[in-house]
């Protein structure tokens, strides 16, 4: 059994998520958590601490009843080290798998992602995975995580011109969607056509299903 | 559409590496080629010239008729580079695959591969992956390719003695079957418990599944 | 003001390590906080959890009241990359703090932990600090946590001898006390004589003040 | 005896590097053979698996035949992992040698190719040969491989063009000429002078003439 | 007994650096020693032959007098693996120092340094000492070292100029002073506030109290 | 013209490694320096501080005179970074040389130097020029620089001995005779045969003729 633990408390975004999930690997024997104590969104502020503790007690239960592999369903890997200390099974961080894969597709990635205060967070993630040589830029969206489900289509729009700019400016051949909740734009940037889009659940989901 | 081609012409293999695939992921869109004139196996020598030259003509061949990535079925990676640079899809080596996802289950692996000639080659990729740093050691357990079709129960011995060396001295969290035909042997080496076991062609389904 | 956090809930460590600290840079404005609701020991266990939740609020709140550095006092650097994320201020954990004195030093280092469960922890940890080419190898000395209080001459000779084991192996230039507790064990080992100890909290300690 | 292997068929570039090779080290014991089955030029692009099979057939023949050395006379290092397993005797690519080299000379290079689609290639190789940090930038020069030979003047203005670029905006110590098709191009150049000029056939002579 | 060299003649720069160091930790024991037979500045040029041969006559005496660390002020670094090898302490240079530090501060770093000729010198050791992916950029300031002391007025608008761009264009945490003789300018810049300033002698002052 | 400074004062050293560097590419401009004023024999000691100072002054003298190439003909790679920083043109250390060429030879290579104050040195040099990943291990054959000239059969058997132990233990494809005396005993262990011998004056000497 995999677990999907969300970190933020917003339902709607753990159920996309598994929904995601299981569009990807429909056999998979998954489940998603939701944080209830966590805070709505994880934006790399002071959510962090409110995500942190709720989250870890959710991998420890998780561990404790069994889990294969349990992902972290929240971009910035919130936890990854303590969570995998924690836990008796492989623990997977949608961040890490969205660009060790983007890494293996060849040639270098960029990340677009929600708003400017996540930046360096994703920066210091990339570089301690060793992933840095193949990173080109990552770019903020200035799309708030809430915004992707209480205005998609402004935020799909934000999030298309980002990704614009990405292709006229960093030569990368691959785009990392960093957000969990981004996971609904991907096919609506495909008309973009030039690069490849990557997204952290679906890639989380093939890196899980692959330890178990 | 996803081509996994097995640059030996052992059909045998290509069709046990093709229903790991499928049991892997089972909505999987996959055709698994035999490299024809491909060498019956190759073991790291003077099989690699005979491989790499088919094995690019089925490359250029998967990439022609559309194919979404391209999975090469050896370990040894054959003809990375190469593929990679004449396919317009992602090319996924198995071993590249099952070395990223044992790094991605945390700590150290060790590799078990066939014969000796195969130990530098296997050496010298992971250092070229970056992944030099989760590497125990690679380790050859003296069976022939071949022989893992041929005597099954002799070949698993021998691998299960191997396994238990690395167990005992190497403090590694996970093992990689070095060799596309190692597959069936995977569950028998469960009892051995104390190791994660990791299959290239399991990892590199998925990695393919997550860029398509 | 400089902030060290003591995840664990043993105030006679706190203690122990304040004094530490304000021995190794005497005019340096620095608090002792104990992590009342944590655990009595962290041991890279379940520990963790419980650990990480009331550490992280102490951050929050020390970050608030206007910190110029927050210093992590255990020795697996829990929640660094959370707390970085959470503070408006750099936040030092001892571990890696240690490790990068250590490399200064020049040649090669070897760390000396406490238990067994934490070796996987701390090379992780090296790994991702870009350091793996100045580690020898991770001792665990199978000195419980809170043995270095309760029962401390049979812990100092149990790390006497890991640390001869050090020496004699390893053929290093420094040797890494790798828990907050092995604070007054440093000087016990100096007749040793062969190789130099670094203690996570005194190069804790100088990090944050030339930070500030 | 070194052997100077030309992926592509065109002698004339075969004679041309063996030209540079003799009068890199003139008492060097040097073949150059042309792989008459390649493609006239290989470009990055579907010529790579054309030159691949016979390349390696050449490099089986070359080491049976008691070879102590090959270059591989193609800058984008064409099948030189396929090539070194293959081979009894160490095996060096231009393009390999020549970044080598520049990195040896200190401060970091550009490269100048011929056409884009090369230019991820060349970008991917620096990576695996963990020379990254050395890198300014991979320019494309829009000069195909043949028209080096047909219209060598133009060829040179635009190269000269590209170099310029270099200069002006790459703040870089060493330009590496990323074709073995651009050795007599060097001269010419030479008036630029506010950088060092890397060619890889040079490059690879010596470093071959080094292992022999 | 810690020993701070200057590797330049110029004493009133000895006595500068001396203060900033007791300054930094007031109950060090240090001794600040001027090579009265260096030049009266290095500045990456010619500067350096004279001064590395007293400034290592100094390194031996001040090991044979049993100092317990040395520190190198001189901010390339000037002479530091001949000095390890020499010294039977841990030797620290002020540059090393400062990178260190800023690197533990998380995210990325620019120097802001004298002259345009010691950028390649400060880039060349950054990527040596493995910090490359630290790095924002390496600027000239144009301010000779000596007119820091002879115009300082000037010199700091010059520097505060550079800091200016800094923060402007390279997206950094925090800039690191790139002169052993910046260590006064630091505090009238801190009103660009943007930014953690680093300085080579405090960071180098604290890195040879945690070895002593 | 190449300039090969010898830094210790032994005019024999010079004149050997001369005449290799002449054998090994005929035609080359090359100029043996030895510097009188530096100590009979470098041996990682005491002895650095009195070759780097005359041997710095040497660089600057030769670059002075217009050498297009500079080689340092000391293996521990003496005042490499001053003088890199000193010369308006490329220097080269034999050391780096040899272990980069080792490196291009593929797999894996152990040094045997001479005593075994100078093994953390050559640890040092290998981690900072990025190669650790290539190292087996440096080993000391306890043989003084002067006995090789001195007593040059013990020293052979001694150095023999040595790398006899490499091949039986360390997994290596490539040794590196890690002293520029040893030039003359590489032919002598040429029946040893399982491994590949790379001397560094004669791997020097092909990359200064690269980069002129």
């Amino acid at each position: 059994m995999i677990v999907l633990i969300n970190p933020n408390s917003t339902a709607a975004m753990t159920q996309a998520m598994l929904q995601t999930a299981r569009q990807t690997v429909p056999t998979i024997d998954i489940e998603g958590w939701t944080s209830h104590d966590g805070p709505p969104a994880i934006q790399g502020e002071a959510d962090g601490v409110a995500a942190s503790a709720p989250l870890l007690e959710l991998v420890k239960k998780a561990s404790a009843q069994g889990a294969d592999c349990i992902i972290i369903g929240c971009f910035d890997d919130t936890a990854l080290p303590e969570a995998r200390a924690l836990a008796d099974c492989p623990v997977i961080g949608i961040g890490q798998a969205a660009y060790t894969v983007a890494a293996l597709a060849g040639g270098r990635f960029s990340v677009v992602t929600t708003l400017a205060v996540s930046v360096q967070i994703l920066e210091d993630n990339i570089r301690s995975y060793g992933l840095w040589d193949h990173l080109g830029r990552v770019h903020a969206s200035n799309v708030p995580v809430l915004a992707l489900e209480s205005d998609p289509e402004a935020s799909a729009r934000a999030i298309e011109e980002t990704v614009r700019k990405v292709i006229a400016e960093d030569k990368v051949q691959t785009v990392v969607l960093g957000c969990g909740g981004m996971v609904d734009i991907e096919q609506q940037l495909a008309h973009l056509g030039e690069v490849k889009f990557i997204d952290g659940v679906r890639a989380a989901t093939h890196i899980a299903a692959a330890l178990v």
